[in-house]
Parts: structure tokens; C-alpha cells; sequence
């Protein structure tokens, strides 16, 4: 009972043990992430299209939800780029930005997503997340990066425009190039320039000062606000607002807000495959982040339980003003380098933002939306990573075409036909694979018991016998083939009288190649030809043993090729009604 | 070059050697199947919802086509059941039954379904047939049967109805019901019954009374002429057509007219997927009965070529005033049993039917529509078979549910969805089935070299050594339950210092299941637990070799798992930064 409340509601288990080192290396952690997170969230809100207050929100009741029911004990859960998009572009097509409706789809978005990952964890369905094949996340992820700096060009140029694929974002940008305001530019670049400047050459630069490791890490991580802050400071003397430099402007005073999603049938059929498409691709850039991060540590994480944990998160923020979170790549590292041991420390970096909404909100009022523009850009551009198309054609070709595929698709016609193009055609590319599997014809290595391709090695063979060793298991997709194979071969030669289907790589054998088998038994009795199996695995003949197959076969099972070699060659023709081998 | 056209023109192939023993064989073949075909023409096309004289158009321009370019020696083809059906279903979506326009839509079914077939033909494409699993067509004729027998109540009945699914035609049958017309019950019952008694018992009697078995066969076969004939001069001599029965009427008494299909872009989106589905399922249904029949002949066909012929045929149907066709099951065996040799057999049956158009329309002015339908209805229950459930659910529950999905879905949503239910089902159990893939801890037989299961065996095993034998190739469905295991695996035991991974039964390793095997092995780095392959295959192998993983890899390939347990157990620590072997 208590094991079993402790599967799904993890924090009784290392909240038994919480000593004051884990406190205070927990603290420390927190303090960093939360400064970290500030601007970030702020960022991210602006990128899904929400008020800046959104994406503090979004990452408060979720890093306790979080803490509660997740699994991993650096995970830190909160707005993530590629999922800011995804809302974006899903709300996108039912309300529109910046109306009271825009803010409910999200909490309706978080919710769906939230009640689709807890329903997956309960029913223990993680494996679903396995359809994203790594060359379709790889190329989402790279082609979610293009399109989430395209989609910046604007704040930093000072101009409104809008779409949700790069054509009709550049195009968008284009048409509106005459309402560049060059302040905005000037910030927008200077910061940008100074972003780039900080994650490349700073760390190096404090390191060879003198400063300690993890302090020119803090250091780097906390560049956005330093930004924020210059930059804000910039406007608010000089009065930028007034000519034209679009700002951040009022942010409420107060603790995340009791909200409730939207829940009309309407918006929840709308929103619904965009929920089950942030979920799925949430889950797997968050189990991944864990998993990573659990090995260096020798923890593991449960999978299914993550569901929960995100799910919970998810829910949290659909009724706290937030909306879709996930486990962000940045943020857990941040958090894992200094020096977390618990999911405590998430519940600290809460209260830090709880504090930083009351208290700091006034405080950036001035900050230019060009600034948050180019910490998101900064930050996706490390996203975008097109030597996957070099790995994959080294590879395989057709890890190549699912990469190429969904780059394309996803920039030009949008992240969700992106995603499903790309699971589309890595199914059907393994399904192509395994169509065509290779069998080869093996004969005797003279003086040993081994059998080797006949066209690769120097064996012996028998005219009579014809032994094809199939390298793949038999399905629907491959049965067809099996049966033109063999027909093929046998009618070739005149002398056949004997074919062995060595099974050692036979995983599996479904009805319809149950029923190609039988066909080939059936029309090589009908020739005079005897069909033999041989090495079939243990749950490959329980199968058979269900079906007929085995007492119509016109031949023999026997446990080794060997055995088969020693039985079939030699004399003219053997007895071949005898018992069947099991 | 010859060769080449010989390839695609099969006939230049068997015409060369053709003599007179060849010639009569074909011709005495041609005239039972010429009568056979008949009264099957008119009801097909009756199914279909087309004038009667269609379905003798269909059997003649294709069937001389088919000579021409398919391969095999006994398939005839033209107008079938399930084809028939489909073309209902489809067309009855873009036009009125009985227009212009719906005879026009058969066309451009025929010539779309023709032109699909020819391009996989000469792309040499047929394997995509095989995405339709046996389960799945098993399930769909069946189904089809019921939905076929269920169509044609109504001419039993007398009464208009209309409808293309099970709920809708027995609903329409209903509000109908005051409408029946008894004449034309009595004649529909009384065919059906007559033609089942002699489906079931003709044979048989024939037989005890000495008649000789192929004769005994022509004159069941021609079972539907006798129930023609006979109704036909009951309603033509007490003129129960005045009565209310529904007869045939005027029938052209022409050759095949030129006709040309319609291409209105919009006719042909509409029925772009109707027609890959007729197309394809007819390609599996045709290929299915040419291999049986070449097999007894110990013959080959080419499924490739098949497209071919097939397409040819379609084209043929689509100018000549036919619809979509195929090379159906029983006319083929009629065919084959009444000693056909070589295609020529099909063009003398083309001629026959030819001068059927020409002379013999007249007279079937008075057959009642009742009679067409019990030959239809009496033919397709042979299509029917449940006991395909039984027998997928002995097999394998995931069969089953293949089977169970297409036949509900297709009596209650209709054939297109039914099937499109059953390949995706097909597909998503198969990839289920290979998510979490068989994989067995493995120790040393005692004496031997062998290794079996720890948990079915009595085998000699080291704890610092875990060996993993996976069953089934890895790739991006299951890549990451691997990584899960793994980490499982070695979390759970504090000394393990290696793992091996036996891939004897692996087939392919994709790039997101590279990228998991990377994975795996820096986390096992990270643990200080070294990661080796064994019984590598030679195309796993190569492919590896073109990633970084063999370099990378904190561990070594040894060719067979003894030589990795000779190597891995024993001493305290080995050194594993030696060679690779390949």
C-alpha cells in the first residue's frame, strides 16, 4: 500500500531522507536557476504569443506539481522554446492574440496535454513517444529553431508581423519592412551581439581571470539579465517608449491567479491534437533531459511516472494562469551543474518566482520586448543543428529522407503536418526495409558445422537442397516476398527436392506469415518438394504449434541446420513423414 | 531489346511455341467459361449499378489486354464481386444511379485504377500490396460478401432501397418494407434456392449418376444459366413484368462502344483514393489466384508484369464502356479446370462474348432483376468465412483484432474506411509488438559453449558480467526501451562491470537506435560498466562501421558471446581499450 503510494507520489521516498547538506546544495541551486529564469520566462511567454506574467506563472505551480510526482531529481520544468512555439502556432488558430480568449486556449492547451500525459502514465503507455524516431525530433527540433528566430525578426525590428511558417513569416516580414523603427534595431542588435558575445567568449574570458568554474558559469547564465537590465535602464532614460520602442509595459503585482481552462466542446476538439502533439513531444524532450542526467549519478528515472509528474505539472499550470510546460533542456542542466540533489530545489526556484511576480514585476515595465527577442534567438539558435543531415546520409538513407522530410515540411508547412510527415515516413521506411528482407542461400563450410551464404564463401551444396536462411522476422509487409522467393528458386532448378527455411533471426511469425507459409508448403507439395524449418525459437514454435501448420508441413522441423544437412543430403530420397521435431 | 519487350510482352514469350493440342485445350475452355460468364457479366453490373451490357463490355477489351501483357496462363479477368461493390460505393458518391454521369465515373474509375496499376508496375512497386496483411483482406471480403448479399435483398424484395453500409441498407430495406412486390419474391426466392441446391448438391448427383467429372462441373457451373433461362421465359410468358417485376429491358446489341473517361479535375480527385483502393485490393485478389494456379503448373508469375496486365486490362475497361476489373477467383479456376494453356484461352473467351453482345441481348429483355441478384447472392456467400476469427484468435490476439476491426468497420462505416482501419491497425500492433522486443539474460551452459536464459536454464553466470541477448532488430520503436533496460539492468546490481549485448537476432540498427546505443554506452561510461557487442552480423556490422560508435565504444565486438565470456569473466579487470574486432 505504502510502496504503492510511493510509486506514484515520489517525494515520500527521497522526502524521508532530506538531510541539511541536500538543503543547503538544493538552496544554492535554486538561488541561480531562479535568476536564470526570470528573463527566460518572460522570453518564452512572449514567444507562445502570452502576457510576460505567463510565463512566470507557468513555471511556478509546476516545479512543485513537479516535485511532488516526477521521477528525476535535476529536472527542471517550466515554459521550453519548442513548446512555446507549438502553443503559439495551436492557439493560434482559434483566438487571437492578445484577447481574453488567446490566454483561456493556453490554459485549455495545458490542460489537454496535462490530462492526455497522466492518462498515458496511468495506463503505462510511454512507449508511445517511441514513433518520434531521433532523425524526426532531430530535424523538428532543428526546424522548430529556424522558425522560433524567424519569428523574433519582428520584435527586434519593430514591426507587427505574423504567420506560422517561414514563408509566411518572411514574407509577413517583408511586406511590413517600411515600419522598421531603428531604435528598436539598435537594441534588438546590441543585444543580440551581446547575447552571442556572453555564451561564446565569457566563460573562457573569466576562467583565464581567475574566476572559479562555477561562478563563470553563473556568471554566463545570468548575460540575459544583464541585458534586461541595460536595456531597460536605456529606455526608461531616455524615454524610448515614446519613440517607438515597443515595451514590456504593466505586469500585474501578484501570486499566480486561481484560472480555469476553457472547456467548450469547440475548443477542446480544436485543440486537441495540438495537446497530444506538445504532450508527446514535451514527454520526449523531458525524459531524455532526465535520463541523461539521472545516468551521470547512477539514478534512473521511470518513464511512465514522468508521464504523471509532467501531466500533473501540466494540469497545475492550466489553473495558475500558465500554460504548456515541460522539462527544459537549459534549465535542468543549470540546475544539475549547481549542485541540485532533490526536487526540493525546484520547490525553492517556485518560491523564488512567487517572490520575483509579487515583488519585481514593476520593476520591468521598460524592458524592451527587442531584448526578450534576442535572448530567445540566442537561445534557439544553439537548437539548430543541421549536421544531422551529414549524420544521417553517412548512415542510412532513410534516416536521411525522415530528417529531410520534416526540416522541410516543418518550416514550410507548419509544425504540426511537420511532425506527422515525419512519423509518417519513418513507418513506412522501416515498413519499405523489412518488406525486402535479406535471405541468403547457405551451404556447408567443409569440416565444420557452420553454414555461410553460398555466394560469399567457398561451401559445399546439394543440388536437391536449397537451405535459405531468412534475416528478418516474418510479417505481413515481408510474407508476400518469402512466397515469391521460394517459388522463384525452386523453379529454377530442376533438382530441387528439398527447401530448409533456417529461422535462428525469426523473431516473429503473424497469421498472414503463418498463412504464406502454408501457401508455400501447399505449392511445394504440389511440385513434389519437401519444406523443412530449422533453429526456430522457442516462442516462434509455441506460435506454430497453435496452427495446423505444423502437421500439414511436408517436412520436417529439426533443432540445427546441421541436423537438417546430415537428414536431407545423401541418400536419394529420405522418409520424410517421420516425427516432427520440437 | 527482344528480351527486354519480351519482359513486358509476355505473349511474344508463349505465342512462339503455340500448336493445335495448345488450341483446342483453349478453345473448349473458352466456351464453358464464355457461358459461365454470361448471366455473371449482367449481375455484376447490376452490382456495380450499372446498365447489364457494361459488364459484358468489361469482360471483353480487358481480357484480350491481359492476353497481351500478364503472365499468367489461366487468370481470366474482368468484372468481379468485391470490384463491383466498390465501384458502387465509390461512384454513388459523385453521381446519381442510372445517369449519364455514373457510367461516365466507372470510367474514370477504370482508367485512374489502370493508369495506378501500370505506374507501380513499371516502378516495379507491387510490395506496396503487401501492407494489406491477410487478416485484413480476409476480413474485408468476408465483410464485402455480407455487404454484397445485403445490397441485393432489395431486387429479392422488389423495392428500391439504397444505401452503402450495413445500418444504412437494412434501415432503407425497412421504411421500404410496404412496397414488396410478392411476384418478384417468389422468383428471387425460388432462384436463390435453386441455385444453392445446385451449387451444394448438383455435382455430387451428377456424378452418381456417371456423368463425367469436368462435364459434371460445366453443368453446375452453368447452374445461373438455367435459373436465366427459365425465369426469363416465366416472365416473358405470363407477363409479370406488367405485374410489377422488375426485368432488364432493352440491352444494345452492339460490340463494345468507344468510350472516353471523364477528367474533370474534380471527378478525378473524387476518386483518386477509391481507385487505389480498387486497384490494389483487386492486385491481391488477382496475384493471390495466379499464383495458386501457376504453382499447380509449377510456373511462375511476375507480380510486377501482373500490375501491368492488370492496368492494361483497366485501361482497356475505361475506353471500351466496361468498369474497373480484375482476375477473379472463380471464373480463373473454371478456367484452369476446363484445361485452358495459355492466354489465347481468354481471347477466344473475348470473342465468345463478343458475339454475345452482338446476337444474344435480346433475349434476356424479360430476365428479372430477382434472378441476377440470387446469382450474385449465391456466389458471394462463398466469400464469406468467419471462421477467420476463430482462427486468428487461436493464432494471435493481435491477428484477431485485425480482423474484428475490418469486418465491423467495414459493414458500419463502409468499405474504404474499413479497410484504411485495417492496415493502420496492421501496422500500429506490428510496431506495438516489436516496442517492447523480447530479451533474454543469457549464462553459459555448463560444458558448453551455448548460452540460454537464466530464467528457463541452469546456467553458470558472473555478476560482474550482464549479457543481454536482444530478439529483434532495433530501431526508433523500440530504441529507447532498450536504453530503459539497460540502465534497469545495471542500476539494480552494484558490481557489474560489463554488458553484452548479443546480437545474433538483430537485423537492423537505424540511426535513432544508433544514437540509443551511443546513449547507452556513455552512460555506462559514466557508470564505470564497460558495453561490448557480440555475433554482430555482416550488414550490422558495415552500418556500424560508418558511425562513430565502434570507435567510441568503452568495450569491445567479439564475434562469438563465448569468446565474450572468456574474455570478460574471471580476471578483476580486463582491459577493454584493445582492438576492435570485426
Amino acid at each position: 500500500m505504502i510502496e504503492n503510494l510511493r510509486r506514484y507520489v515520489p517525494i515520500l521516498d527521497w522526502g524521508r531522507t532530506y538531510d541539511r547538506t541536500a538543503l543547503s546544495n538544493d538552496m544554492i541551486a535554486a538561488v541561480i536557476v531562479t535568476i536564470m529564469l526570470i528573463p527566460q520566462s518572460f522570453a518564452y511567454a512572449l514567444l507562445a504569443g502570452l502576457p510576460p506574467e505567463a510565463g512566470i506563472y507557468a513555471s511556478i505551480a509546476p516545479i512543485f506539481l513537479y516535485a511532488i510526482f516526477g521521477t528525476s531529481r535535476a529536472l527542471a520544468v517550466g515554459p521550453v522554446a519548442v513548446v512555446s512555439l507549438l502553443t503559439a502556432s495551436a492557439i493560434g488558430q482559434v483566438a487571437e492574440q492578445g484577447t481574453a480568449g488567446y490566454a483561456v486556449a493556453a490554459l485549455t492547451l495545458a490542460f489537454l496535454s496535462g490530462g492526455f500525459l497522466v492518462l498515458l502514465g496511468v495506463f503505462r503507455l510511454g512507449f508511445l513517444a517511441n514513433f518520434l524516431s531521433h532523425p524526426v525530433i532531430a530535424g523538428f527540433i532543428t526546424a522548430s529553431g529556424i522558425l522560433i528566430a524567424t519569428s523574433q525578426l519582428k520584435h527586434i525590428l519593430g514591426v507587427s508581423a505574423h504567420g506560422h511558417t517561414l514563408p509566411e513569416m518572411l514574407s509577413s516580414i517583408f511586406s511590413h519592412l517600411s515600419e522598421v523603427n531603428f531604435i528598436t534595431v539598435v537594441i534588438g542588435v546590441a543585444a543580440t551581439g551581446f547575447l552571442f558575445w556572453v555564451r561564446k567568449n565569457l566563460k573562457p574570458t573569466l576562467k583565464k581571470l581567475g574566476v572559479p568554474s562555477l561562478m563563470a558559469d553563473v556568471l554566463t547564465k545570468a548575460g540575459p539579465v544583464a541585458a534586461v537590465v541595460s536595456t531597460t535602464v536605456a529606455v526608461w532614460a531616455f524615454g524610448l517608449d515614446d519613440r517607438g520602442v515597443k515595451i514590456v509595459g504593466d505586469v500585474p503585482q501578484s501570486l499566480p491567479p486561481l484560472t480555469l481552462p476553457g472547456l467548450s466542446p469547440d475548443l477542446l476538439s480544436a485543440l486537441l491534437i495540438p495537446a497530444i502533439l506538445i504532450s508527446i513531444i514535451g514527454f520526449v524532450e523531458s525524459v531524455s533531459v532526465a535520463q541523461t542526467l539521472a545516468a551521470k549519478k547512477r539514478q534512473r528515472i521511470d518513464p511512465d511516472q514522468e508521464l504523471i509528474g509532467l501531466g500533473a505539472a501540466n494540469i497545475g499550470a492550466a489553473f495558475t494562469g500558465g500554460y504548456p510546460v515541460t522539462g527544459g533542456f537549459s534549465r535542468s542542466v543549470v540546475n544539475f551543474d549547481a549542485g541540485a540533489e532533490t526536487p526540493a530545489a525546484g520547490i525553492y526556484t517556485a518560491i523564488g518566482l512567487a517572490i520575483a511576480a509579487m515583488a519585481l514585476t514593476p520593476l520591468v515595465y521598460y524592458l524592451p520586448n527587442a531584448t526578450l527577442a534576442a535572448t530567445i534567438i540566442v537561445a534557439v539558435l544553439s537548437l539548430v543543428d543541421l549536421s544531422i543531415l551529414s549524420k544521417t546520409w553517412g548512415y542510412s538513407r532513410a534516416d536521411f529522407a525522415a530528417v529531410a522530410v520534416t526540416i522541410l515540411l516543418t518550416l514550410v508547412l507548419g509544425v504540426e503536418i511537420g511532425v506527422a510527415a515525419g512519423v509518417a515516413i519513418s513507418v513506412l521506411l522501416h515498413l519499405y526495409k523489412t518488406s525486402r528482407p535479406h535471405v541468403a542461400e547457405v551451404g556447408l563450410v567443409p569440416g565444420t558445422q557452420h553454414f555461410r551464404n553460398i555466394h560469399r564463401h567457398k561451401v559445399e551444396t546439394d543440388p536437391a537442397l536449397v537451405s535459405l536462411r531468412v534475416d528478418e522476422s516474418l510479417y505481413f509487409v515481408n510474407a508476400r516476398f518469402l512466397e515469391d522467393l521460394v517459388q522463384r528458386r525452386v523453379t529454377e532448378g530442376c533438382d530441387v527436392r528439398h527447401v530448409v527455411l533456417i529461422f535462428s533471426a525469426v523473431n516473429e511469425v503473424d497469421f498472414s506469415a503463418l498463412e504464406s507459409l502454408e501457401a508455400i508448403n501447399q505449392r511445394l507439395k504440389d511440385m513434389d518438394v519437401g519444406l523443412h524449418l530449422s533453429e526456430v525459437k522457442g516462442p516462434v514454435m509455441d506460435r506454430l504449434k497453435r496452427s495446423h501448420f505444423l502437421n500439414d508441413l511436408n517436412g520436417k522441423v529439426f533443432l540445427s541446420q546441421y541436423d537438417a544437412w546430415q537428414n536431407l543430403t545423401g541418400d536419394d530420397r529420405i522418409n520424410i513423414d517421420s516425427n516432427i521435431e520440437g
